[in-house]
């Protein structure tokens, strides 16, 4: 019976999302849904993403919070497009996006002239990889500050990840983060899951980052 | 509509939670739900607690995960009752305890004798929030590490807890984090939230939340 219920919900939300990826390709944008544990550093990571990508790729965000606009109003600082998503109250302080809520964010950003949207998912590491909403990549972010065991304590997360961003290495060897058991962990859940390693805070890493999403902005629009 | 149906849920929920209640009145058990972002270090600290309860309180540990056994595993070395909820497969993959889920664990959990049962709710910061399920206090942890705007981001878990733990003050001065802003931010929510700083890797702290623990088991058992 609940087996039922949940796969009419994400099928549901399944013909939304389909709904938001035709929006997102008739203006030829490439879509990261960008997720991690709240604190991870995901808007910090943007700040320094979108600075990094100046003149190279344009970049818009849609910031996803249960209440409050503190991200989105950082980022809006960058003098880059920004939509705003509240999970409360409009949508029941869900604890994850769903296509819905990207939907009806959609006339907020302007994406003609957009190369690239990231989607900034509410900081949790259990629902928001059950729902697509439109992404053509879902890249999750953990960080040596939240320990080694993240991979088999969320597997969901790291098994629908096309990409892990492990955070806050400059704080390798001032914790007692073991980064070979992580890679070993993240590795028995999903094998085929690239990892980059970098530092929000120092900009370390940063570059393979930001080569990995030209290449996958390339490899989209040539496909 | 969907105020209605959530409204339902968890009146349902508090009719099972009143039974968990009554079980843990019946054996005089003070019951912590200890609740957080993933990797704040819970686990972390009900290791240390436990050893410097020793003696003093005797304790068990109801652990709550979608997968796995690797906290009850860590926190069973220790020679405490401990039961694991997961919440996949057996409750659809869950990102929160809610009170049938320990209605269920009670059975594997010896309760006499027991002065205090932790309750290692789900890494997350939003859902956990609205379930009672059962216990005396709630008790969150926030950490240096996830940045000082969590309670303006997540403010729900930081109205209703009793006691907030700053984790990991080992990295203060390491990182950005600004504890008098935190503690505005914090202030701004809640303003009766109590908040002990600690380290819950080098112990720094600890005795402060050995003490609170202490007086909130006499507290309740004198009313």
């Amino acid at each position: 019976m609940e087996i039922s219920v949940l796969r009419n919900v994400l099928d549901a939300n399944d013909v939304i999302a389909k709904e938001n990826r035709k929006a997102f390709d008739a203006h030829g944008c490439f879509v990261v849904n960008l997720m991690s544990a709240p604190g991870s550093g995901k808007t910090t990571l943007l700040e320094r993403t979108l600075r990094a990508l100046d003149g190279r790729l344009k970049a818009g965000v849609i910031e996803g919070d249960v209440q409050g606009s503190l991200d989105a109003d950082r980022l809006a600082r960058l003098g880059v497009p920004v939509a705003q998503i509240n999970t409360d109250p409009h949508f029941g302080g869900e604890c994850h996006l769903d296509a819905r809520m990207v939907w009806h964010a959609l006339p907020a950003i302007e994406l003609d002239g957009l190369d690239l949207v990231f989607i900034e998912n509410v900081g949790n590491l259990v629902c928001p990889a059950e729902f697509w909403v439109g992404e053509d990549r879902k890249v999750m972010m953990s960080s040596v500050a939240e320990g080694e065991d993240k991979p088999l304590k969320y597997p969901l997360m790291f098994r629908v990840s096309d990409l892990l961003l492990l955070n806050k290495v400059d704080l390798l060897g001032r914790s007692d983060f073991d980064l070979a058991r992580f890679r070993a962990n993240a590795a028995r859940v999903n094998p085929a899951l690239g990892i980059i390693e970098l530092s929000a805070r120092t900009g370390q890493g940063l570059e393979a980052w930001i080569e990995w999403l030209a290449r996958e902005v390339e490899t989209v629009r040539l496909s």
